[in-house]
């Protein structure tokens, strides 16, 4: 790549500051273009977009060499002409200056629907062939092209991870700049250009994703180039920003920190002009503010972008049956449908892919003509081969210390308190520490870090602020690797496009409020799911998530956030792609975290408290434990290998302190009866080995759940979670689940946190109505513990808190005597 | 209320127009506040601020009347003050303009942790007493209402259902702005004042919220007042709006449409002054604008907003332990913890309670002093008492058409095809048409309803639309009642905020994008579910989804599009607020719209296509089946009265029409099996009676699936759901559910729209394998259904449709003579 300095000073700019420009809409007039550029970029459009149409129309007669008729058109027609040839007009043009200064940039293409182009882009420069061998350049090829698309067997409608030089699924909006963010991210040489379009840019988390630019660091990062392509319509309406003047538009994109240049009209020739001229001055921006910031200078820049103002369905159909449709919403999807019934229709359609002369475009043997190939650029600069989109070939595997380091010691099981998360705090500072050099780990939340005590890392590193800063201000610098913003779609949006392109990280999130992110969960699994079929998409790091302030201790938070769906959610998504952890202390939490971080390819969940609790296993027995994923805790047993008469088990911290409580009030009342004590940190290992790869094989589970004892569960979530993953096991219906119910009484602020303080005794009393002959002899057992509920109640309503013998319980047996207390 | 003209003209103002503002930043100086009223405002304030701390502290001693100890401090300190003077201060202010202007105004708190700021107005009003009396305005009902404040028994945290005038939910942020505009539309002289925390407006939903202001319509609809509370920060560091420069700030928001006024300082006397005025001047502007517009004007209006920059933590401590607390992030919680460890911190809370001045704010009894009470609204235009925030006290019942006017004429199952949802829409414009002068039902969907095949609504109505037009245009007008925008946040905040004012909607809505609004889904069940605890809070409606373009019938979009998990998240919400509907054609679909229409407080989820499919049931049979929820299909069954072999059950419009076919090869190859078939309409009639009022009892439940046969079941999202609804079930281990499964093959475009097909097939294989002794007699039955499997397969992909035989197969079978051919 040139030195920045001197492309910025090629084009006579010097640099560029917040508040420095003036109140008209910038619109570069007349550059200079060669005559051979024009023609290259019209020629290549023109190619583009008759690749586009013949994706969507075409099952034969490729090059148009016999005249149309039905016999060569898809009998059903399912794909988006609308933002197509403004997608083939922008890669065009990008190519142009990607050749020209040897630039090292991708492409994101937002608009959903815009496979189409990015396809025939792929196809034109070359890369695609080179994934897909059998997609030839030649005629026989370009059919295979156009039928492929949209057709069953073949590739989707919009951009997707078949799709060559992509890192973002079109379909659901909202993603595409946050995404983009996330690639630029410790990428100094990269520029990611995203297309955003006014469908797009109404969605609430696209509209939040501009603030990306005040978390981008000219010095380290690279560039985000935005361009809001506006053709006025979604479906079937003009949308918000098509219809908003110039300066508003420009008053919106200035108030988000940027300078935006408009390009606007619909003539071809003045817009390749028009277009190449903003480009040029905007490359220059970009250097200038580079060159700046790489010298020294701390100016916070005013980033450019573009907008860009040209018809939907641009050079299609004018008007389809008296009614208009280039540069309206009926541009938006198939403009000419009906063909069958309507032979008028079929010759329009023959007329439109003529027009951009396909003759001239393609040689005797269907491939593009040499001309074509002019300004394309070459190799991994070709934005369909960029490595970057395809982040796994440039991964690299993170640097992780020795977890056993930070071990909380466990002297005997309950005797240590610890808060889990800060010990992983300790964990993650080591691996920013670790890392730093390689700029390749980021952890992002919602201004949450510190609250959900990951706070040792900021010894190592800061919040990302690039903005002004006030002399009281902790941990806030332009080279922070923490990434604060309160929005979740932000975060998760970042992180996306930060393991896409290659690197590393975590998201840290409040339990209740990941929800927020359901929908772009699902299409980051999607894409898991997708790339595996896809031999030459390369392994990317997996988004990890640690979910804590969960469900079951929202002091500050009362019950305004409840709801531990979010692992309901992420099961349903396809087995071998999902991990979900519930560490019950510090020390299986730093088993965990080291696990989920040399992994690749899933979507790892981690719940975990960030509160004062008891530890239960040294480092020894964590790991263990986690390697199992489920087992048998001696300590807490004293069915001594016999088969005992009740099964008692836990999934997460809070059950676990519960279920362990409740084995204490059975032990020390019920001496004789044997109690099986078991503690689930993955999830998974629940399902049957042919519905998950950790699923217990039905031996295994048999033998921890026994074949026909009561099993008590206490789980951190819905019951009915527990269940499904059961159902099919032997023990089934002798298996009662105590988790996170709707129903409960509790609708008033912090109750849950000290009212789930019962469930032990309401565990125990579940194992003295379940385990045969117990109710009669354990009945008195039993009212007592009635009374207890009622008694703990009464004093937390009346003190605000725990009663002491509950809050300062503590497991009191050693080890060596399992049924001595301590 | 007085004449907006008046109230314009008293201040000197004339008008609004876009594009009419210079470039500076507006900031008021200077008003004609009289002395009386400052002092007013400033003891207001100092009341509110003190009953907010006197909250988030004190157990006893509410009026300070002996020096504070331990003994009156609440165990555990939760809660936020950060907010909460920002948010006493605007309500003081709020009360001054209501009380004199004789407004109409509603509250709606963004700042989630705003609750002991909101409790603090209605108590110092007199609504908080008239709701709960136990709360008296003398000291013993001081000492209750500081020790209720997030304590068990007691309210949350944040404003919430319980809280008087409230109609949104502290916790989760993003949906302020949204819910005010919901409640604005349709209520010409409600102002909904709502305050945007700068944490908050750092949330993707609220950045796309600004954009509600393009449909807001000065001659129909009420006003809303944003207040950009910017106090700087959020948890534990700046927040983007909070550090960015006044210019910026209003070049970003006169981009969205808004004329901002700035309110700016920590000295409280002059803030008074300038708040006052900017208040002012912000009401004359109001008023003017819907003067212009109620006089026929037509120009597009530029609103005004407040950004008010005030200290977080305003008036509470500077400094604590050395560090700085007011005005910056340590002031978000409680900004003195840990009293028992440190009595210097308890003095200080002691010294700042009293910087209030608590002796001359209550008097001897404890209630507020008489001055206290001058600006104070009264009655309904207490904010507290508005009963625009207790909607159903304004709800009136929608009229509704006879949906049997609507029907699709069924001569015999299958005779005749409709899209379901397009015989909706023309119910749903006779809705439109009945209540047009109530103006009380509105319609919601990111752009689909025409997609969606509502448009017979067009006949009736436009979308709202207040921008600019083009000849072209059609179905856009400023009265429309039809809201569209590309965001399903928005969509979904406005319909929210519409019906919690008492008014009536529906929102439509691709499948797939639906898990979009999980999040904000749970925050409307959760107040539901609270609501319906509180006497005093009345009925609202129902909020209505349609869910079609479901993920069985994804031409357009590919596999992009895919995840029937909405119905399980709400399945997972409490029983009796949830309902889901599968109805099975057009004649059901409209039964089922008629019912949730007319129902409150729920959450109904109605899935139903928009794709031309066969028709099952005339309207007497219709309403029979939707009555029951589910039943035998006496037509499509054989057993006759008797036990059958095989239970085939179907769920959904696509599952029921393959389970139909599957129907048919089984009683065309094997007349001797005596098959039952049973649609479920109403998904809960699965549930035991005892998990949700829907449920069949045990006795139905076994009448309808038998006790011990095979039940084959074809549903329209993940199987587990249904395993889940009936794992009680006697004959659950019988169930065998063919549902949307992720580990499917089908990875390409639209493979399901046509591979779906093939489930008649499946299902059918699966009878042969399910029914004891048939796997034998009926082997060669299974061998040909699985060619034809292949058979399929292959020619889609070579084909891109279906096979004639299946595309256009029908149920060959007249009801009159069951078993006969037609």
């Amino acid at each position: 790549m040139r030195d920045p300095g001197e492309v910025a000073a090629r084009w006579g700019y010097t640099g560029s500051r917040r508040h420095d420009l003036g109140s008209e809409a910038i619109m570069i007039e007349a550059p200079a273009l060669t005559d051979a550029e024009l023609r290259w970029l019209d020629a290549y459009w023109r190619a583009a977009n008759y690749l586009s149409v013949g994706q969507i129309y075409l099952l034969d007669n490729p090059l148009l060499r016999e005249p149309l008729t039905l016999a060569h058109i898809k009998p059903r027609l399912l794909g988006h002409w609308g933002t197509t040839p403004g997608l083939n007009f922008i890669q065009a043009h990008l190519n142009r200056v990607i050749k020209r200064d040897d630039l090292n940039a991708i492409f994101i293409c937002g608009p959903g629907h815009g496979g189409p182009a990015v396809v025939a882009n792929s196809y034109l420069e070359g890369s695609y062939t080179e994934i897909y061998p059998q997609i030839t350049r030649d005629e026989d090829g370009l059919r295979r092209l156009f039928r492929q698309f949209s057709f069953p067997g073949g590739i989707p409608s919009h951009a997707a991870p078949e799709t060559p030089g992509s890192i973002h699924e079109g379909g659901e909006l909202g993603y595409a700049l946050s995404h983009a963010f996330g690639a630029a991210f410790d990428n100094p040489e990269l520029i990611v250009a995203c297309v955003i379009g006014d469908g797009e840019a109404e969605t609430g988390p696209l509209a939040g994703s501009w603030n990306g630019i005040k978390f981008l660091n000219p010095a380290r990062d690279g560039v985000v180039l935005p361009i809001l392509h506006l053709n006025g319509y979604k479906i079937a309406s003009p949308t918000v920003l098509g219809r908003m003047a110039d300066a508003d538009v420009r008053s919106l994109f200035m108030g988000y920190g940027y300078e935006p240049f408009f390009v606007e009209g619909a003539d071809p020739a003045p817009m390749h002009r028009q277009m190449a001229a903003t480009l040029d001055a905007v490359i220059a921006r970009i250097r200038a503010i580079q060159a700046t910031a790489r010298n020294g200078g701390s100016d916070v820049p005013r980033w450019p972008m573009i907008v860009l103002r040209s018809p939907k369905g641009w050079t299609g159909p004018k008007e389809v049956d008296g009614k208009k449709v280039e540069g309206f919403w009926r541009a938006h999807q198939v403009p000419l449908a009906g063909l069958a019934e309507n032979p008028a229709h079929l010759a329009m359609l023959e007329e439109w892919m003529r027009s951009y002369r396909p003759e001239a475009l393609f040689d005797a043997e269907g491939a593009p003509v040499t001309a074509l190939m002019d300004h394309v650029p070459a190799g991994t600069r070709r934005m369909g081969a960029n490595p970057h989109a395809n982040g796994g070939l440039l991964r690299k595997p993170l640097h992780l210390p020795d977890f056993r380091a930070y071990a909380v010691a466990v002297r005997e099981p309950g005797a240590s308190q610890a808060e889990a998360t800060r010990i992983m705090g300790a964990y993650l500072s080591d691996v920013m520490r670790l890392n730093a050099s390689s700029r390749n780990f980021r952890l992002m939340g919602p201004d949450e870090t510190a609250s959900n005590r990951l706070d040792a890392v900021f010894d190592v590193t800061d919040r990302v602020w690039m903005e002004a800063t006030i002399p009281e201000d902790v941990h806030l610098a332009p080279d922070g690797r923490v990434m604060e913003i309160l929005s979740e779609h932000l975060c998760q949006g970042w992180l996306e496009g930060y393991l896409l392109t290659g690197r590393h990280g975590l998201m840290s999130c409040y339990e209740a409020f990941i929800h927020i992110v359901d929908s772009m969960v699902n299409q980051h699994a999607k894409w898991l799911k997708v790339s595996r079929n896809l031999a030459w998409r390369r392994s990317i790091s997996s988004l990890n998530y640690l979910l804590t302030s969960h469900v079951w201790r929202q002091d500050h938070n009362g019950f305004s956030h409840q709801d531990p769906g979010f692992i309901d959610h992420v099961v349903n998504k396809k087995a071998d792609i999902v991990r979900v952890y519930l560490p019950p202390d510090a020390n299986t939490l730093l088993w965990v975290t080291d696990h989920c971080l040399a992994t690749y390819d899933r979507i790892n969940v981690i719940v975990a408290g960030k509160q004062p609790a008891p530890q239960w296993l040294d480092m020894d027995q964590a790991v263990k434990h986690c390697r199992a994923g489920i087992g048998i805790w001696d300590f807490a047993s004293n069915d001594e290998g016999s088969e005992p008469d009740v099964v008692i088990a836990a999934a997460g911290d809070v059950p676990t302190l519960e279920a362990m409580a409740a084995v204490d009030i059975l032990r020390r009342h019920l001496p004789r009866l044997k109690v099986r004590f078991i503690n689930v940190v993955d999830l998974m290992a629940l399902q049957s080995g042919d519905q998950h790869p950790h699923g217990l094989t039905e031996r295994d589970f048999d033998g921890l759940f026994t074949a026909d004892k009561p099993v008590i569960f206490a789980y951190h979530g819905y019951p009915h979670l527990i269940h499904r993953l059961t159902y099919k096991r032997r023990n089934h219906d002798n298996l009662h689940v105590h988790g996170y119910q709707e129903e409960g009484t509790t609708t008033t602020p912090f109750d849950m946190v000290v009212l789930n303080r019962l469930d032990r005794f309401h565990l125990a009393i579940d194992v003295i109505d379940r385990v045969p002959g117990l109710a009669a002899t354990a009945a008195h057992l039993k009212q007592a513990l009635r009374d207890k509920l009622v008694e703990h109640r009464e004093y937390i309503c009346r003190y605000g808190e725990d009663m002491p013998a509950i809050r300062d319980w503590n497991w009191p047996y050693e080890t060596s005597a399992p049924s001595k207390h301590r």
